[in-house]
C-alpha cells in the first residue's frame, strides 16, 4: 500500500473549500445506512487512510478527532470515493456500536421531519 | 398536509450556515445508494416539500435548480430527516434515470480512491 506520497493523484481530484475541507458522507458499508456527515481536511484524510480508522476535522472544536476514540464506537474504513465535483467524499465504514453521540444508530435516526403522503 | 407555516417547528431544528445553507445527502430510498451531495436553503427546502420534487440551491450558479429539470432525471422525495446538529439533511428519493450529470448512476460511481486491503 502506498504511503502519503502515493496518494498525490487521488488527492489532486479533491476540491477543498476555502477552509481546506470537504464534506464526508459516512455510510455503513453493508446495510447502506447513512450514519452521519462529517468534514475532512487533507490531514484528516491522510490519517484515515494511514490508520484505516475514520478521522475527521471538527469545525466547531477546530481539531482532529478519531471517531469513537472516547466512546469506543469507531469506524473501520472500507472504501473512500470522491464525487464528480471533488468536494464530497463517500466514506464506507463498518461502524462499531452507534454512530451518533446521542445514542441513536445514525445521526438521522428518529429525526424525520417530512414523509411523502404523511401529515408532515 | 400543512403548508409552509405548518413547517415552523421542523425548520426551527435546522442550523443554517453563514450562507443560509444546509448540506443535503441524497439517497435512493430502496437500494440505499448515496446518489449525491447538494445544498438547500430554506426556500429550496420549502419548494422541495411543496412539490415533492427535489430542489436545491447551487452555490456555484447562485440559483435554485430543480434536479433533472432539463435532463428529466428528477428525484421524487420520499422523506427528509435532519441530523442531530441540524446542519445536514438526509433526503431519501426515488431517482429517475441517473443522478450524475456525467451519466453515472451516482456522483460517486467509479470514483473510488481507496479500498481497504487494496493497492490504493
Amino acid at each position: 500500500m502506498p504511503g502519503r506520497a502515493g496518494r498525490d493523484a487521488e488527492f489532486a481530484r479533491l476540491s477543498w473549500d476555502e477552509r481546506g475541507l470537504v464534506a464526508a458522507i459516512v455510510q455503513q458499508h453493508d446495510t447502506g445506512e447513512v450514519l452521519m456527515l462529517a468534514w475532512m481536511d487533507a490531514e484528516a484524510l491522510h490519517r484515515t487512510l494511514d490508520t484505516g480508522t475514520a478521522t475527521y476535522f471538527s469545525r466547531s472544536r477546530d481539531e482532529y478527532w478519531v471517531k469513537g476514540e472516547t466512546s469506543g464506537n469507531t469506524q473501520a474504513v472500507v472504501s473512500v470515493a470522491v464525487d464528480c465535483d471533488g468536494d464530497a467524499l463517500l466514506v464506507r465504514v463498518d461502524q462499531t456500536g452507534v454512530a451518533c453521540h446521542t445514542g441513536t444508530r445514525t445521526c438521522f435516526t428518529g429525526r424525520e421531519i417530512w414523509h411523502e403522503g404523511g401529515t408532515r
